[in-house]
C-alpha cells in the first residue's frame, strides 16, 4: 500500500512538474495568454469530438483586438508574416487554454492548415506558415510537431495576413 | 418492473417527438429535401469512420440542377452570397438525410470550411459563410454550432459561389 | 478445431493474397515508390490518432526532386494538371508505405482536399482532381472511394501545380 501511494504521489509530481514546463516556457517567451475573442456569428471557438479538439480558423488578432493585415509578400515581408502566423499560434494557445483550463492536457497538435493572404505570384508559403509550426513546436516540444499544408489563398477576412486551422489530440 | 418501462416509453416518445422537431423545423422554414446530386467521378457524397461523417464539398446547386455562380463581391452581391452559402448548407442536409435515413442521428455539426469564391480584395466572408452556418443551428439548435473557417478561393468549380465541405458526429 | 485451423489459415492466405494485389497493381501500373520527401520544417508528414493518418498536404514531386509547377489552365494544360495531380497520389501513396510499412493496411481513403493553383478564371478543378482520384480508386478499388473537395488556389508554395492533403483509416 505504501508503494502505491508513494507512486500516486510520484504521479501528481510528474503531472505537476510537466504543467509547469508548459506555463515556464510561455513564460521564458514572453507569451502572456488572454481570455480568446468569442465569434459574434453562429459557430464557436472549438468543438470536441471523443479526444480530438476541432478549432476554428483563427487570424492575427494584437491584444488590443486590431489584426495584422495585408498581403504577404507585398503588404508585408515575409518576416512579418512569419510574426503573424506565430500570432495566430499564440491566439490558438489561448483557445485551448480556455477550453481545456490545462494546456498539459494538449497530447498532440495533429493536422494544421496554414492559409496565407498573398497575391497570386507568391511562393513561400511555408516560410510564413513557420511562424506557427515554429510555436507550436517551442511550447509542446514533440507534441507539437504536426501534419501541414501551407497554402496561399486569394483573400481573407478583414485582409488578414494569415489564417490557421487546426485539429488538436487531448488527453483522455 | 412498470416503471422501466414507462421509462423506456417516455424515451420512445421523446426521441419521436425530436425527430418531428427537425422535421417540423424543415417545414416551418420551407425546406424540402431532394436527393443529393451524385459525384460523377470517383469519389462519393460522404465516408464515415466511427461516429464522424466527412462531407465532400458541395455547391448552390438548385432544385432545377443549376447552380448559382460568379464572384461574391463582384458578381453576386453579399445577401446573394448568404442564399448561395444557405443553399449549400440545404443541400448537405439531404446528403446526411439520405446517409442517415432520419436527420435525428445528426449528433453535433462539428467543423465547417467555407470557401467563397470572390476577388482578392473581398474582406467579407464571414457574413456569406453565415448563410450555412445560420441554417444548421436554425435546424439543429445548439448541435448545429460548429468550428469554421470562413476564406476566400481565388477560383471555385464551375465559377460556383461558395463551396463547404463539413464534418459531423452522429449518434452511435 | 481442424474447420478453426483451415479458417485461419485461409484467412492467412487471403490476407497475403490481398496484400499482393496492392504490390501487383502498383507493377501493373508501373509505379514505383521512393522513400518520401522528408519536411525540413517543424512538421511532419504524417500523424495517427486513433485509426485516422493525417497526411500533410504534398505536392508533385518527381523523382529526381524537381516539381511540377504552374497554373493549370494557363501554363498547363488540364491534361497535365491531371497527371500532375496523379503524381501526388503516388507521393501520398509512399508517405504511406513509410507510415504503414504494407499498404494492405490501409482501410479508406477517407477524405481529401484537391487544390489546384490556377488563375480566377479556371472552373475545371475536379477534372484535375480526377488525377488523384482516379488513382486511388485504381490501387485501393472501393476502398479508394473518398469525400472530396477540389477547389482553386490563388497561389500555391513554390507555384506547385496541385497540392493535396488526405485523411486515411488504417486497420486497427
Amino acid at each position: 500500500m505504501k508503494i502505491l501511494r508513494t507512486l500516486f504521489i510520484l504521479s501528481l509530481m510528474t503531472t505537476s512538474l510537466h504543467a509547469q514546463d508548459i506555463d515556464q516556457k510561455l513564460k521564458e517567451k514572453g507569451i502572456v495568454l488572454t481570455p480568446p475573442s468569442q465569434p459574434i456569428a453562429n459557430y464557436v471557438n472549438a468543438v470536441r469530438v471523443g479526444n480530438l479538439l476541432y478549432l476554428s480558423g483563427k487570424g492575427p488578432t494584437k491584444a488590443d483586438g486590431t489584426n495584422i493585415t495585408g498581403k504577404v509578400g507585398k503588404d508585408l515581408t515575409i518576416e512579418q508574416g512569419y510574426q503573424a502566423a506565430r500570432l495566430v499560434g499564440i491566439n490558438h494557445l489561448s483557445v485551448l487554454k480556455a477550453e481545456l483550463g490545462n494546456l498539459n492536457k494538449v497530447k498532440r497538435i495533429v493536422k494544421v492548415l496554414g492559409m496565407v493572404n498573398c497575391e497570386n505570384s507568391f511562393g513561400d508559403h511555408p516560410k510564413v506558415i513557420n511562424g506557427y509550426s515554429d510555436l507550436m513546436v517551442e511550447i509542446f516540444g514533440d507534441k507539437g510537431k504536426h501534419a501541414r499544408s501551407a497554402v496561399g489563398m486569394g483573400s481573407l477576412p478583414n485582409n488578414i495576413a494569415v489564417e490557421v486551422e487546426v485539429i488538436v489530440e487531448i488527453e483522455p
